[in-house]
C-alpha cells in the first residue's frame, strides 16, 4: 500500500537534472567486452561512434584492448572525471561498480547488469538502498536491467543497437520489446530523438523521462513500453503535460488478462494494475493507450503526419464495389462512421465520375481506374474538400493500373504524386490500403507522407485509433489527503462519512432492540427499513428487512435478527420508493500504483450479470461524472425510455463527485461503496454504504 | 418477398452438371483482342496456355490475329462443336452471343460482358430471361460481369490472371476482391484447385459452385467472397454438406454497417441480409466468417496446416517477459484461454530452463535464446506434449538469434527444423510470431508448414479463429411451409395461433362490452389485464390496462378505451404474477435470402437499451434454443444469481422451439413475435403476441 500513499505524496514530481543522461560530457563504459554475444561488447560497438564528439573511456579489468581500442583496468584509473558511467558488469559486481562510478564523478549511471529483480523483494529492497545512494550524490541511474540510451539530438550512442534519428522517443521497460517497436518505426520512416531503456526503474522512472523528454527540443512524440507505472499519478500529470505541449504519449502496456499480470508479476515482480484502471489513467492524461507493437507503430505515424487533426466521419473511396463494402464494415467495426453524403457532394461526384459509379459513401470509382486514373485524384480532392468529411480511406487497385501498360503507368504516378500533395497541402487524414502496396505509386504516396497500408484493416484501424483520441483530455486533480481518518468500517460511520459529503439518504435512526427500533419507525414515519449493524455482507446474511410498515413488523424483524445474528445494533431508515429510480452503484477503490479509482456501473440484479461499468480516476468533478455516466452501456435509461422519465442527472453527477471526492480524501479507505445508489426523476439517494479500511 | 418462398421451394437443390465449365473438351473466346487494357485480351493469354490439351479457337469479329494465333469471325465458323464459350463482347451483343454460344453445342457459357445488372429492375429481368434459356438449352451460365473461370486439376485457364495449383477452391463475386484474396493465399503458399467468379449470379449461383467444390476431388478448402446469396437455405445447406465432407468453406461477406448495405445495394441491386441473419446462417452451415481478405488467407492457411484440431487453451512461449506478457493480453483479446498450467508441467519446464526463466503460461525463456537455443525446441515439445495445451503461440526474438555468431545461427537454424518436425509430428496448432520473420529459422519453419507473423497480432487471430469454430455445427432443417394460413393478423389470431403451437399463455376470453369483459373476469377469476383488440401497438396507444382486481376496475377499463380507442372488442386475460420471472422476448423475422430467422432477447425496459438478443435461422429444436440462450449476455440470469432462483429452462426452450417452428411454418407471415415471454422457475409463459403478414 505503500504506493497508494505514494500517490499523494509524490516525491518525485519536481524534474531531475538528466543532462548527464542524454548529453554527458564524457562517457565510460565499465564491461566493455570482446564477446560478440555480450552487452558489453554492443555498447562498446555504439559508444566508440561518439569518439571525437566527447571522450569514451573503456574498462576492462584485464585491461585487454576491445575492439581495437585501448582500456583500462577500473573507472579509478580514468584520466579525467566521466559524468556518464555504463555499468555493465555482471550483478554481484553492480553495487560496487556504482560506488566506483560515483567516485569517478559520474552524474548519470547507466545499468546494463541484470540488477537484483529475481532475487524478489530482497533483491528490490538492494536496488532501492543503490538508488537511494545515488540520489544522495545528487546523480540519476537508468535501470538496472536496461539495455541503454541514445539522444540522437546531442549524438549520445549508447545502446545496444544503432537507430535512425527522427521525432520518437521510444522509452521501453522491456528490452526485446523495445527492438521490435524500434523496427515497426524504421518501417514507417520514424526514426529516434531519444531511446531509454527503463528497466527496473530503481531510481529513473517512466514519468522522469517522459518529462524529459516533452521538455527536449528534439522530440515531438513519446512512445513508452512499461508494465509498472511508479507513481502512477506522476505519470498521469507528465503525460497530461507533454500532450499539453503538444507531444503525445502513445502507451503499450499489459493487464489485459489475467495471464499477462501472471506473467508481469513472475518476471519482474511488477505491480501491475488492472487494466481498467489503466484505461482511467490514460484518459485522465491523454494518453493513447495500443494494444501491440505494430498498433503502435501505426498510430505514431499517423500522429505524426496529421496530429490533431479529427478523422471519426470517414469517406470511403474504393476502385470496387467489393472493396467498398468491405473497407464500409470494417472501418464501421474500427469505431469511424461512414455517413451518407450531402446531396451536393454527390452531385459534385456525379459530375466528375462515370456513370456506373457509386457516388454515396462509400464511393465506387467502377472501373475508372482503367478508364481515367485521375478520377482518383479528383475524387480524393472533393471528398477532403468537404467540411461533413474528416477523413478518407482509399481501398482497392491503386498502384496496379500501371501493369496495362506505360501510358497508364505514368498517368497513375502523376496522380499518386497529385494525391500525395493535396494531401499534404489540406492536411485531413488519409490511409491508403492497395493489395498492389509495392508499387510505384503507392512508394509515390509513401515519399509525401502518406501511409499504405497492404491490409485494409490496418489502415482502417489507423483512422480509428485518431478518431477515438479525446480531443481534449482533462485531467483528474490530485487528490485531497488531509480529511480527518475515519474512526471504524461500520456502515453508520460510512452512511455518515457519505452524508456528510452531501449525498443525500434517507432518515434514519439508530437502534439497540426492539422498543427503540419501533420508537425510531415510529419518528420517521411510513414504511421502514431494518438493517442489523455489524455485518460484511447485511443482505447476504439475512440482516436487512424492506417494507415493515407496522410497529408489528419492525419488532418482529428485529428479534429475528437478534435471535440469528445477534448484532451490535440496528440501523431504522426510511424505505425509499424504487418506482422509476435506476439503481446503480458507484465505488471508488485505491490501486496501488494509481490511486483512488472510481466506479460506476448499473445496479440492481443486473449488475454482476451485465458488468456494465465504467472507470475513472478518482476524485471525479461534476461533468466528469456526466462523461463517466454516459459511457454505460445503459447510459439511455438513465436519460429515459419509452415513456419512462429520465433521473435527475444533476443531482446524481453531483452525488457521484461528492462519493468519489470524500473516498479519495481518505487515504485510510481502501473502498467506498455506495450500493445502491437510487436515481429518481427527482433526485439521487444513497440507500446502503460500505466501507474497507486499508488493512 | 419472392427469395423468402425461394427459400421454401429451393428450385436449385439438386446439383447441376457443372462438367463443362471446369473441364470442357473444346474451349472458344469470343472477343479475342489485342488491347491490353481488354479482359478479352487477359483471357486469351490465359487460353492459349491450354493449346495441347484441348482445342482453343480464338473469336474476333475482324477476323484478325490476336496474340499472333488465327481467329475465327464468329462462334458459326468454328469447325467443331466447343462445349465452353467464354463471352468478353460489349453488353449490348451479349444476348445475341449467347444464343450464337448454344448454336456453337455450348453447355458451359462464361459471361464476361457486364450484364445488364446497371440497368437496376429492368437490366435484372432480362439476365433472368437469358438465364432461363441457357438451363432450357441445358447448359449452364457462370456471370455475367464476372472475370473467368479456372481448374487447376483439369488444366482449364480461363481466368484474368494466372493462379498457383493448390488446395483452395476461391468463388468470388466481386473482381477485385478476388485478385487480393488470390494474392493474399499465394504469399501463404497456398495454391487453387478452383477459380470462380461468380459475378452477377443470373445463372450458377454461389451454392451451385459450393456443391460442386465440395464434390470436387482436387478440392480441400473452399474460399468465398459474395455478397449475394441467392436461395439463403440452399447456401446453408451445400456449406454444411462440404463441411461435413471435410471441406471448410470459410466466408468474406458484407452487410456488417449500414455503409456497406448502401455500397452493396448500388452497385449490384443485391439483396442483402443483416449481419446477424448472415452469422446465423454460418453458424447452422458451419461456415467461418472472416472480416478481412488477409484474415481469409490466415485461417485458411490454419486449416490447411491444423484442420479442425481445438486451438482455445493456447500456451504463449516467449523469450522476454514484455513478449509474455503482450501476447498474453493479445491471446486472450482474441478469445483464447491462457490458462494457468498443471503443477507437473511447469516442473518439467523448470528442470529444462534456467532459474529465471518464467515457467507458468505464459512461458518466458528469460535470456535462453543466447545460452541455449535448442531450449525454444525442448519447451515446444513440453508445451505440445500436454493434454492441457491445445495451441502454442511461440512470440518474440526467435529467428534473431543468429546475428551473435555463426555457431549460434547454425544452433537456431537446426532448432527451428526440429520445432517444424515436431509441429508436424504433433497436429496440434502452433503460430509463430517474431520480429525477425525474415531470418533463415523463420523460413525453416515456414517450408515445414508454422505459419509465421511479423504481428503477434495475426498470429493470435489466426489461432483465435481456430479456437472459434464450432467442431459440431447443427444445420437448421428447412422450414416446413405446409400449414395452413392465418386469416388475419389480429391479436386473438395471434395468440391462438401461438398456443395451439404449444405455449402456454394466461387464460383468456374474448369480451365485446364491459359486461361480457366483468364476466370474463369473474370466469378467469383473480386479478386480469384488458387489452383493446384491433390496435397496432395496444400498449403505447393505451390499449392495455393490467391488474384489474374488481369488476369496477374491469368496467372502468373497458369503458376508457371504448371512448378512447373505439377498438372492435376486447380480450380478458388472467395477469401473471411476474416475481422472479425474467421477460424474454421472442421473435421470427423472414430475410429475404434466408428465410425465417428466430431471435431471443432480454425483454423489458431493458431490451431497447441493452440490446442483448441471438439470432439463430428458424425453426430452432429444443438444443438450439438453449444454445441461443445461453449466448445472451444476461443468460446467467436465467439460471439464477445471488439467490435468486434458475427459471424453468427446458419449458423456456420448449416455447422458444414452439414459437419458431409455428412462425416458419407460415410462410405468409413475415413477423411473429411474443414478448414477453415470462420465463419463471414454474414454467414459461406467454403474455402477448403479435403477427405481421406479408404485404
Amino acid at each position: 500500500m505503500s504506493g497508494a500513499q505514494g500517490a499523494g505524496v509524490n516525491p518525485s514530481a519536481t524534474a531531475r537534472d538528466l543532462g548527464a543522461l542524454f548529453d554527458p560530457r564524457a562517457v565510460a563504459v565499465l564491461g566493455a567486452s570482446n564477446d560478440r554475444s555480450k552487452y558489453g561488447n554492443w555498447i562498446s560497438v555504439q559508444a566508440l561512434r561518439m569518439q571525437g564528439r566527447r571522450p569514451v573511456y573503456l574498462v576492462n579489468r584485464r585491461g585487454e584492448p576491445v575492439l581495437g581500442e585501448p582500456t583500462h583496468r577500473s573507472l579509478g584509473e580514468l584520466p579525467e572525471p566521466v559524468d556518464l558511467v555504463v555499468v555493465a558488469v555482471p550483478s554481484a559486481g553492480f553495487e560496487d561498480a556504482v560506488e566506483d562510478a560515483l567516485a569517478a564523478g559520474a552524474k548519470a549511471i547507466v545499468g546494463i547488469t541484470a540488477g537484483f529483480g529475481e532475487l524478489g523483494a530482497e533483491g528490490r529492497a538492494r536496488e532501492a538502498a543503490l538508488a537511494a545512494r545515488v540520489r544522495e550524490a545528487g546523480a540519476v541511474l537508468l535501470g538496472p536491467n536496461c539495455l541503454g540510451v541514445l539522444d540522437s539530438t546531442s549524438g549520445l550512442y549508447l545502446a545496444s543497437n544503432p537507430l535512425p534519428a527522427g521525432p520518437v522517443a521510444l522509452l521501453s521497460q522491456s528490452g526485446n520489446m523495445a527492438l521490435e517497436l524500434s523496427r515497426f518505426l524504421i518501417d514507417r520512416d520514424l526514426g529516434f530523438s531519444r531511446f531509454a531503456s527503463l528497466g527496473n526503474q530503481a531510481d529513473l522512472t517512466v514519468a522522469d523521462l517522459i518529462r524529459s523528454c516533452a521538455a527536449h527540443d528534439g522530440t515531438e512524440l513519446i512512445a513508452v513500453y512499461c508494465e509498472d507505472f511508479g507513481d502512477g499519478r506522476d505519470f498521469v500529470e507528465v503525460a497530461a503535460e507533454a500532450r499539453a505541449a503538444g507531444k503525445p504519449v502513445v502507451l503499450l502496456t499489459v493487464g489485459g488478462s489475467e495471464a499477462s499480470v501472471r506473467g508481469a508479476r513472475s518476471h519482474t515482480g511488477a505491480l501491475t494494475s488492472d487494466t481498467a484502471v489503466i484505461d482511467a489513467a490514460c484518459r485522465a492524461a491523454g494518453v493513447d493507450r495500443v494494444s501491440s507493437p505494430r498498433e503502435m507503430a501505426d498510430l505514431l505515424a499517423m500522429l505524426h503526419r496529421f496530429g490533431d487533426a479529427p478523422a471519426r466521419r470517414v469517406a470511403v473511396l474504393a476502385d470496387g464495389g467489393g472493396h467498398a463494402s468491405v473497407a464500409s464494415d470494417i472501418a464501421d467495426a474500427h469505431g469511424l462512421s461512414v455517413p451518407e453524403f450531402p446531396a451536393a457532394l454527390s452531385e459534385a461526384l456525379r459530375g466528375e465520375l462515370t456513370p456506373s459509379a457509386g457516388v454515396g459513401n462509400p464511393v465506387d470509382l467502377a472501373g475508372a481506374g482503367e478508364q481515367d486514373i485521375t478520377s482518383f485524384a479528383r475524387t480524393l480532392d472533393l471528398l477532403l474538400g468537404s467540411p461533413e468529411v474528416d477523413s478518407v480511406l482509399v481501398t482497392g487497385y491503386f498502384g496496379g493500373y500501371g501493369d496495362y501498360g506505360p501510358e497508364l503507368a505514368a498517368a497513375e504516378l502523376a496522380t499518386a504524386r497529385v494525391m500525395g500533395e493535396r494531401i499534404t497541402l489540406l492536411g485531413k487524414p488519409v490511409a491508403v490500403h492497395t493489395m498492389c502496396a509495392d508499387s510505384a505509386p503507392a512508394e509515390e504516396l509513401r515519399r509525401h507522407g502518406v501511409p499504405v497500408f497492404r491490409a485494409v484493416e490496418d489502415a482502417a484501424q489507423s483512422l480509428g485509433m485518431l478518431a477515438r483520441r479525446d480531443p481534449t483530455p482533462r485531467q483528474a486533480p490530485r487528490p485531497r489527503t488531509d480529511a480527518q481518518p475515519v474512526a471504524d468500517d461500520g456502515y453508520w460511520t460510512a452512511r455518515e462519512l457519505v452524508r456528510a459529503a452531501g449525498v443525500a439518504l434517507p432518515p434514519a435512526q439508530l437502534a439497540a432492540d426492539e422498543a427503540e427500533a419501533v420508537a425510531a419507525a415510529r419518528a420517521i414515519g411510513g414504511p421502514v427499513v431494518v438493517k442489523a449493524l455489524g455485518l460484511l455482507h447485511k443482505s447476504d446474511s439475512g440482516g436487512v428487512a424492506l417494507g415493515l410498515a407496522t410497529p408489528e413488523t419492525v419488532r418482529e424483524a428485529v428479534a429475528d435478527m437478534s435471535r440469528r445474528l445477534d448484532p451490535p445494533g440496528f440501523c431504522v431508515e426510511a424505505m425509499a420508493d424504487l418506482r422509476d429510480g435506476v439503481e446503480l452503484i458507484v465505488g471508488v477503490q485505491r490501486d496501488p500504483r494509481f490511486g483512488p479509482v472510481a466506479m460506476v456501473g448499473l445496479g440492481g440484479i443486473a449488475t454482476e450479470v451485465l458488468r456494465d461499468t465504467a472507470f475513472a480516476l478518482a476524485p471525479v468533478g461534476r461533468d466528469e461524472a456526466l462523461e463517466l455516466l454516459s459511457r454505460l452501456r445503459s447510459a439511455a435509461l438513465l436519460r429515459g425510455v419509452r415513456g419512462r422519465p429520465g433521473v435527475d442527472l444533476d443531482a446524481l453527477a453531483d452525488a457521484v463527485a461528492a462519493i468519489t471526492e470524500v473516498a479519495a480524501a481518505h487515504p485510510e479507505i481502501a473502498e467506498l461503496e455506495v450500493n445502491p445508489l437510487l436515481a429518481t426523476p427527482k433526485g439521487c439517494f444513497g440507500l446502503d454504504a460500505r466501507i474497507v479500511l486499508d488493512a
